[in-house]
């Protein structure tokens, strides 16, 4: 049995993942579901992203985990890469769940199509503390496009603003491209939260990992709501040894 | 409940949707499946796009249809295109299948490999009408893959030449690319009507589309012939809101 | 019912086919899985890539077969476009699964990542007999990621080095080329063997086929352990006219 670490992306918090939390503990795995700082209803959005990703090298070090497999969704693929710099000593197996693995020295918003940046920073900029919504359209259309109509509204009503500077924020990534931690990519095959092909998740992201399992689902940007079985399924495919 | 207005590809009339019908009328919902003028057994071949296309809007006026979704297969993509710029009042969402989204000033034989557009025009050099017939081989190797070789036989025989000149007419397509209608591109993963990659359905004319709903299914460029009851669901997951 | 010929790939010996082909017979069809010379336990590695097919046309002469369908894996692909030129009257159809179709003039090494080559090279330079190892890590993550732990392990026990020699000779295909035997591909959608995208198997290596049936099903390099029932289905519809 193993111990999952799983980390949401953005617009989710740690309860993103409860669904898929209660497949794998069905399993007789243990998980642990984080939320990143400046993430979640009420939260303060002023964070940037290395206090994301202390918050979550901090959640794990109250648990005294270790040899756990540490899971990455979306915007918390850049957030397990620099979690596997700091205690990388402590961690089986990453996985990166349609997550971002972005080159060294890039920012998320380097890494997605320029018009996605405009339209992401005029949301900060109208908002009070500098963090953007995820618009309902595209939540609808293009992250969630495999749900029913409430499906999609129920999951949307559990999101919050993000913080845009984690967003922004270039990240060191040396220390990471010389891990050898085994790795691996899940990819959900219609999944286009980012466009298909020059600009996809699949292969552009997963082959900077070097050596990596890849898995693949049917689904959406959003499996863990609208397949969560099937996720956790997925997820022990992409972690075991 | 539903109303589709199906509108078919080259080769095939409206007959070709009956099966995808039976079962969308099963679970409640209306259908309309016109025949494009100049297309099916024994119509007259010399008819242009504009002509097909205005054949589509006097069907829908007809029944005086509203609130529909308006799905287009393959070369029926460009139809649907111009008679969402004729008619977007009317026009809950558009649902392409596999179906062509042209550039603003193409012509279709402007977005198949010139090898085609050689071969297609050849065929309708020696046709007495003008009109093109796709071989048999190229039906059961490229369009109808995951057929056995009986149903690949019984479905050739529904279908007819196409009249050429609607391939070959550019279209203004300004009006459509400023509609903000609701649009989901349905991708059948085995398709080979059009070669996958850089001459593929899938991302390269879907995209085309701006903000859309992705629905994939496995299956060629025919699965109204190979898998009716499936296409018929994911018209409905593509057509919902 | 059909006569399959089933040609291994690198690492393997005609033995990997069995249980595929147990499914085959049980459908009632006829197989032969010949092991290529040069390849399995024990076999002397000094063997060139002609050396390599007219192991496998010897095999088939002698148990006279015609009008059977020729089946290629991986390497095995380079094998059956050999046996293809030699005895193109023999053959029904060609049927690659995830292998390779080298451009005329081209070597398997020219057709892999150079990283690639630079490792085997390194491995054969190491070995006795100028033969190559595929290492255990590569093996389970890139090839039988599918599969646990234990189905990896015992999958690799079977394993034996690949004379180098038939990686490294540049192939005269121009026979080939001009045949119009029919042909399909088989791609299974996580196959990471090859790295999808600019170096992947499909549409790379099957649009060289010019026109080909495409059959898809889930799964790594390795179906024929991982799923030989699901694999052996596909080889019929990939087979049958």
């Amino acid at each position: 049995m193993s111990v999952f670490v799983l980390v949401h992306g953005a617009w989710h918090d740690g309860s993103a993942w409860e669904p898929v939390a209660r497949h794998l503990e069905a399993k007789g795995h243990q998980t642990l579901s984080p939320t990143i700082a400046g993430h979640g209803k009420g939260a303060a959005k002023n964070v940037n992203h290395a206090q994301c990703t202390q918050s979550i090298v901090d959640a794990i070090a109250k648990q005294s985990l270790s040899n756990f497999i540490l899971v990455g969704h979306s915007f918390g693929g850049t957030i397990i890469s620099k979690v596997a710099e700091a205690i990388p000593e402590k961690i089986r197996r990453l996985v990166f769940v349609n997550g971002f693995v972005l080159r060294d020295g890039h920012s998320l918003f380097d890494e997605v199509p320029p018009h996605t940046v405009t339209a992401f920073e005029a949301l900060a900029a109208q908002s009070s503390d500098g963090s953007v919504m995820l618009p309902y359209p595209v939540w609808r259309e293009t992250f969630i496009n495999d749900a029913d109509e409430p499906t999609a509204q129920r999951a949307y009503a559990q999101l919050s603003p993000s913080p845009a500077q984690p967003f922004r924020d270039r990240l060191d990534l040396k220390k990471f491209y010389a891990l050898t931690t085994p790795r691996s990519y899940i990819n959900a095959t219609e999944d286009t939260a980012l466009p298909q092909g020059e600009w996809g998740w699949h292969p552009r992201m997963s082959s900077r990992l070097g050596m990596f399992r890849l898995v693949q689902m049917p689904g959406s940007h959003e499996v863990m709501y609208t397949n969560p079985a099937g996720l956790a399924e997925k997820l022990v495919e992409a972690g075991r040894d």
